[in-house]
């Protein structure tokens, strides 16, 4: 069990967000090769912006877990976080961030900001591109539709 | 009703959050001049690192005005907003932001970084400083009482 497969299974999840009208973005949270935690972006479905799918798994692994400190956790989400969500990951102390499409908009990861970089009290060892054209076609076939 | 009368009601909530060992801090969202929803941090209450008094604050909201827009509230908090939270307050489209303490060491609008000074879709119109003092002391007491 690698990053692709978990990616596949935040993918998978993405797909959730299509019922209710939402952004297909899709996470899990991975703690010793299980999965503790699984979200989609419910924006639209709950009338609440804060509702991202990486705020939503992280919230559910902390319940998981009994413990706020996420530190031996992975997070895979399928697009790049926005500074919300990687401002979450800081809080947090996710240890591992993986993602699969950049976020040209509001990508806080390395696209129009790099929070990770930036002086705060923590920092995630980021892997960027795992399935990444998968993730991207999701998005892009939902906004075609849109269209 | 201005800007002090509505800090002193985020003053007065962030109180409440002593009761459970976390971190003195409060907010409320303000609409048409009356208070829609207040919140203070539960980090520690909860186990959950994202429970910032911000975001459970414009989460209430956002559940109050049945819409996810919160472009004619105004969220007065009494420390300058961390990254998670700054982003809150771009996603919600939330119009104004009032704040008491500036954060040294994680404050995301102005202090550490300034996310409404970049190319996101939206920034509130911002006012600093309002019951610094008092904030501040709130904060510096907390702390104090940990050594």
């Amino acid at each position: 069990m690698d990053h692709e497969y978990f990616m596949k299974q935040a993918i998978n999840k993405a797909g959730q967000a299509l019922a209710t009208g939402d952004v297909p973005i899709g996470a899990v949270v991975v703690r010793d090769g299980e999965i503790i935690a699984a979200a989609c972006n419910e924006k639209e479905r709950c009338g609440d912006a804060l509702r991202h799918a990486e705020l939503l798994a992280l919230e559910r692994a902390a319940a998981a877990i009994g413990d706020w400190r996420l530190s031996d956790c992975t997070l895979y989400v399928t697009l790049e976080p926005c500074p919300m969500c990687a401002g979450a990951i800081i809080n947090a102390r996710v240890g591992a961030l993986v993602y699969g499409a950049a976020d040209e908009k509001a990508g806080a990861c390395g696209s129009v900001c790099n929070l990770f970089a930036m002086p705060l009290n923590h920092a995630p060892a980021v892997t960027r591109g795992v399935r990444e054209r998968e993730c991207a076609e999701l998005l892009e076939r939902f906004f075609e539709t849109l269209r």
